[in-house]
């Protein structure tokens, strides 16, 4: 039996599920890099120092660089018997203020925060208004030349909903599919925010940013919605419009099937 | 006719009302002090630099040392006629991103933000759930032993209502009355969130956060509220609770009568 794809499952570990919320920001992204601090390298760290063993984790969704987490999901194996409510103290102790471990679970063995996920949820937020907001100006891409037209950056997410080729809003990893399913994609407003919910089984890099600046052109009247099939169809990133910058993002939720028992 | 308590009108002058947002983080306050940065000083220097004289200002509320606020209001004189749009634009432009000016109007010539403002409305914001949010940490107050007893805090807030003498919550300034008349004080759930609105003619030093202090061990369980209209009785500071940390507190609002023209 294999527990996750590349390791050999070993019968005397456990596996256990993280929640984790951070802030972007300070940080180079999820993925673990070279010169940069990235969550990954953060979270493993300290887990590494509370068991004693060096932990590798792995994670639901790659969030870039300056892109924020409320439920980014984690798991990893370790033969140690952990206390769930315990472990998740010692964790937020041991992290910076910027990141929190919200929950720990005993997870099956099977299960994997990334190859076990069903689909993944993204946010985006947008401050369409004059003023910028100060209180919220980590947490949102503000717009300042006045009220986006949401029904036409509606007009621009259905477009994106089903299964499609998504090379226009990816950008390109050699040799790899960009064909993902979107199963729902709306724009809501929220008192002065305009918020944008995305789910999809997964996204490829910078999709949601870069479907995020397209609608955003819809609704300041820059691009007529009725073009986006076309984008999509032209499977070429110079077809879109770049990509809405990452502060304004954050991972929302990780969905699992049943049998994860989550 | 005198235009402000301590100036003598000057016919040619103008009275501009402005409208601040900021993150108190990084302050020491509203009011200008000798060795650290105060909100009142970056905003009187980025007036005075813009209108090429000295600019004093008049806050109405005196926000403390790491108090947020969303609507601070501000008035000032000038013989320059100034464009509201612009104006509003090149502050913005002028100051750091933790404070924005978010409206600027001419203002009646009585008008004077501190003593025509009618009601001062702040709000205080507890997250009461066992793991901390880094997206908000800067903004709530986390309380992490689980749930507060909103009922119970909503009791506590009710002895607050009306005309009283609040020395027990405020912080003493010799010779100053500590009457005022608070007209509304409720906690609500928002989400995962307690959040507290409370709404006075006026308030003193430290009042809100030593209301919250009280109401918060009320829906910890350390305190009776039937005990709350006896702490203010006492009109001793020790008799209350301390007070909340500062960074989960914003002035909310603050009311202007119809005669303003606001």
């Amino acid at each position: 039996m294999v527990f996750k794809r590349d390791t050999v499952f070993n019968p005397s570990e456990m596996v256990f599920k993280l929640t984790l919320s951070y802030v972007g920001t300070a940080y180079a992204g999820w993925q673990r890099q070279k010169n940069a601090t990235a969550v990954q390298q953060v979270v493993e760290e300290a887990l590494s120092e509370l068991l004693g063993h060096e932990i590798r984790i792995q994670g639901a969704s790659r969030t870039d660089a300056g892109v924020h987490a409320r439920g980014q999901v984690v798991s990893f194996a370790t033969d140690r018997d952990l206390d769930p409510v315990g472990t998740r103290r010692s964790l937020d102790s041991m992290t910076p203020p910027d990141l929190a471990v919200t929950a720990v679970t005993r997870a099956g063995d099977g299960f994997h925060a990334r190859f076990s996920a069903t689909a993944r949820c993204y946010r985006y937020h947008v401050l369409d208004r004059e003023a910028p907001d100060p209180l919220r100006r980590r947490h949102v891409w503000h717009i300042g030349e006045g009220p986006l037209d949401l029904p036409a950056m509606n007009r621009a997410a259905e477009a994106m909903v089903g299964e499609h080729d998504f090379a226009s809003f990816c950008r390109k990893a050699e040799g790899k599919t960009t064909v993902r399913t979107v199963t729902a994609a709306t724009w809501e407003r929220a008192g002065d925010l305009a918020v944008f919910a995305i789910r999809a089984t997964a996204f490829c890099h910078q999709m949601v940013r870069s479907i995020v600046a397209v609608c955003v052109a819809a609704g300041r009247g820059r691009l007529d919605p009725d073009v986006v099939p076309s984008i999509l169809f032209a499977r070429d990133r110079n077809a879109a419009r770049g990509a809405a910058p990452p502060h304004g993002l954050v991972l929302w939720e990780v969905d699992y099937g049943p049998e994860d028992g989550q």
